[in-house]
C-alpha cells in the first residue's frame, strides 16, 4: 500500500503579529516544520506549535532559517558556514527543549526559505546543516529538495535524508522547481494540485511543464498553508491520497 | 574541609563585538554562566563558551535574560510570566544543544542582569523561571540571591536552589546588597575582596557597611571579568581560597 | 462650529506580517500615527503609510515606541531618558526623511503602547519625550493624554500640546481610562461607541463607569483599526460627527 | 595645493559593545562615517558621534549598511532594491535629525561593509542607493569606490559623487583592491601605508601588486581605527600629508 508524509511550515507568528492557521492545517498533516526564531517564530509560538503538535500526533520536524526576521529569511545571506553550523544547532536545540516541555521531541530539519533553495547549490552551507544535524543528533532526518546539494552531502554524511515534492507547484523536465519568478510556477486550480498529488505520491511522477512525465521520488509532500484557500486544498489533497488508499504517515 | 564554587558570566560577545578575555577567566572558575543570545551573546560565542568550558573542566550554566541586546538584559522588561517562560526554555534549550556538540552539559540556571534583580521580589517572573527550569530538567540547579523570592519559589517548587554571594559588593545589614547607584556599593580594594571572599568562603559571614557581622551561607562567590583588573582579581581571590584550604569546586 | 481630530495608529506591518487595513482606514483620520521601527513598521510600511498619508490628506505623526519588536512596544522597558531621547530622535528622524521621500512631512510625535502610557507618570521618560521633540523640531506638536505628566512637562516647556480622548474606552470619574485588565474597560457597542464620539466632541464630555458626567477636553478622538469591525466603527464614527456638523480636521 | 579628504568610520559601538576610539580618531580625520543602527551603532552612539564631530569641526557622513547587526553588515543580503532605497532612506534620516540635534549636519553617504562592496557591481542595489540619496537630498555626496557600478549610477543622476582610495591596501594593476582573502591584501608596514598615501595624494596614482604604477585619483583617503596601530598610522599619515604641504580638508 503506498505511504506519503504530508509536511508544512507552521509556527511563523511572531509577537502580536501572526501567520496562517496552524491548528486548522495541523489537522490535515503528519509532520510540521516549526520556525525555530530566527527568521520567523518565537518562544510563545513555538510552544504554541509543540502542544498542537504533540495533540494532532503530528511529527515535529525544526524549520530553521537565515537570521533575518525583516526579511523573514526569504533573502540570501552571505553566512559563513562555521556561524551557519552554530546558529542551526541553536535554533533546533531551542526547539528540541520546548517539544520535550510538551511531551513530544524533534524528528528531522527541514531548513527554510532562502537557506533551503541555498542548500541545493551552496556545498559550505549546506555542509553546516550536514554537520549541525551530526552534532544535534544523528538520527534525526534531513528534509530537502531531491537532488539537492544537501541531499548528497546528507547521505554522504551517513544521515537519513527524506525527499519532498510540491503538489502545488510545476516541475522543469529535469526535476527542478520552475522559479516563482516565471508564469505557472504556482499551480492554482485544485484539481490540478489534487492530481499532482497522486501522481507524486502513487505514480512516484510528475507532469513538467513542457508535458513529460518525469520520474520523481519523494517520501513527503509539501503543502502551504498561508494562502486563501489553502486550508481546503490541504484538506482536498489528503482526502484524495487516502480515497485512493494511500496512507498519510510521517517518515519519521 | 570548606569548599565553594567560584562562577562568572562568559560568552557576552555578540558578532563583531567582544567582550572579556573568556579563556583566561575560566581558568579560576569552577562554574561559568553562558549568555544564551537575547541579552547577549550569539551561536559562536555559545560555541566558543562551551568549548572553554569543556576544555577547563568548568561546569556550564545557563545564563538567559530579557529579549534586550540594545540594553544587555540590564532594563527592567515587562514581560508576562508564561512568554518569559517560554523565553527561559528557548535560551537554556539552545545551550543545551550547544553544550552536548562540545562535549559537556548545561548543569544550573542563573537568570541575567535585570531579570536576577527582578528575581528577588517578581512572584510572576520569579515563577516563571521556576517553572521553566522544571519544564527544561528537574536536575537543573537555579543559581540565585539568598533570600529572593525565586529561591523561595524554587525551593518550594523541589529545585536544587544555590545562593551566591559577592566577594566585591557591599552588604546592608540584612543581607541584602548595597545598590550601585551608592557609593562604596563595589569594592576596588584588591586586600578587602580577598578578605571578604575568606570570610564568606570559611566563616559564612560578612561585614556589612554598618560595621556589624551578619551571617551569610553561599555555595558560589561570583567573580567579574569584565572590569580593568578583574583578571588579576580573580586570580588572587581563587589563590587566598586555595592556600586557606578551601576546596573550589563546581556545586553542580 | 465644533471641529475634532480623528487619529490612529497606522503602519504596524513588519515584513512579512501585515497588519490592519491601513488604505481603508486612513480615509477616516485625519491624522495618522506611523510607527517608526522599534516597536512596529519597518522602512517599506513607513514608506506606504506616508504615501497613503499624503494621498488622502491626512496628516503625519510619529508614532515612536520602546525598543521591542517582540512586544509590540506594549511592556514597560525601564530604559534610561537619555537614552530614550536619542530613541525618539532616531525614530521621528527615520520618518520625517521618509515623509519628505513621499511629499508630506511630520507634524506630530505621539508616544506608543507603554511608552504612551509611561509617559502619564513617569517624570524621568516623559521628559525625555519633551527634550526629544525640542531638539528635532520645537514647532511639532506632542499628542498625548489630558493631565498627563508629559503634558505638563511638555506645556512647561512651550510645545504644542495636544490632548487626545476614546470614544470606545470607558473612562473612570477622575478622568482617567479604566484599564484594560477590568471588564467594561472598552466599549463595544457601535450606538455607545458613537454616543461617546459626539459627547466628547461637541459636549466636550463624557459619561464616567459610575454614571456620572465628567468634563473632558480633547482636541483629538483615538480610533483603533486592528479589531473587528473597526472599519465600520470608524466610518460610523466619523460619519455622525459630520452629520451633527462637526468639522474632522488635524489639529497640525 | 594638493588637498584630500581623510576619512573614517565611527559609532560602531552598539549597547553595552565599545568598538574603536571615535574621539582620537576624530582628531585625524576631516569626515567622519557614522553607522546608522542596521550593521552598528545605536541612536546613543550616533548621539556622541555627532557631538564629537560637531566639537571636531569634522564632516558628517552616514554610514548606511545591511540590516545585520550579527554579521556587523559584512555579509551579502540578497534585499529587494525598493526595500533597500527605504532602509537607506530611513537610516540617513535617522542620522540627519541626530546630526541636527547635536549642531551639525550630514554632508555625505557612504554604504558600509558588503553593501559598499556589492556597489561595485550590484545594479540594482547600487541604483537602490542612488535613488535613496535622490529622495533624501540631491545635495548629499556619496563617498564610493572609483569605477563602481553606483560611480556610474550616481555620476548618471546628477549627484556629487567621490571616489576614494586606501592607504593601507594593495591594489591590482586594473585599479581594484586585492580582496582581503589574499596574502598581502592589507598593508601592515606604517612606511608602506604612509608612501602610499603621498602617492595617492599627490601624484594620484599607487603602486599595484606586479610593481607597476597606475593613475588613481581620489578626493578622499579611508583611514582605519579598530586594528592595533590604528591611531598612530591615521597620525603619521596626516602628518606626512600636511608636511608635504597636502591640505587635508573635508570634500563637501
Amino acid at each position: 500500500m503506498p505511504a506519503i508524509d504530508l509536511n508544512a511550515d507552521v509556527g511563523e507568528s511572531f509577537g502580536q503579529w501572526r501567520l496562517g492557521d496552524d491548528p486548522a492545517l495541523m489537522e490535515h498533516l503528519s509532520s510540521a516544520n516549526i520556525a525555530c526564531g530566527f527568521h520567523a517564530g518565537d518562544p510563545a509560538a513555538m510552544a504554541r506549535s509543540c502542544a498542537a503538535a504533540a495533540a494532532a500526533g503530528v511529527s515535529v520536524g525544526a524549520h530553521p532559517g537565515y537570521r533575518d526576521l525583516a526579511g523573514f529569511g526569504r533573502r540570501f545571506l552571505d553566512v559563513d558556514p562555521a556561524e551557519l553550523r552554530h546558529e542551526i544547532i541553536y535554533q533546533v536545540g531551542a526547539l528540541q527543549a520546548m517539544a520535550r516541555a510538551y511531551g513530544t521531541g524533534v524528528r528531522y530539519v527541514k531548513p527554510h526559505g532562502a537557506l533551503y533553495n541555498a542548500m541545493a547549490h551552496h556545498t559550505g552551507q549546506a555542509q553546516a546543516v550536514v554537520d549541525a544535524v551530526l552534532a544535534l543528533d544523528p538520527a534525526l532526518a534531513l528534509l530537502v529538495a531531491p537532488g539537492s546539494e544537501v541531499m548528497r552531502l546528507g547521505l554522504a554524511a551517513g544521515l537519513k535524508v527524506v525527499g519532498e515534492a510540491f503538489a502545488d507547484r510545476a516541475y522543469n523536465p529535469d526535476g527542478t522547481l520552475v522559479p516563482r519568478s516565471r508564469p505557472g510556477a504556482v499551480l492554482h486550480d485544485p484539481g490540478a494540485v489534487v492530481a499532482q498529488a497522486l501522481d507524486l505520491a502513487v505514480e512516484h511522477r510528475v507532469t513538467a511543464v513542457d508535458g513529460s512525465r518525469i520520474p520523481l521520488t519523494a517520501q513527503s509532500l509539501c503543502l502551504h498553508g498561508d494562502t486563501p484557500g489553502a486550508l481546503a486544498l490541504a484538506a482536498a489533497v489528503r482526502k484524495a491520497l487516502e480515497d485512493a488508499g494511500v496512507s498519510i504517515n510521517s517518515f519519521a
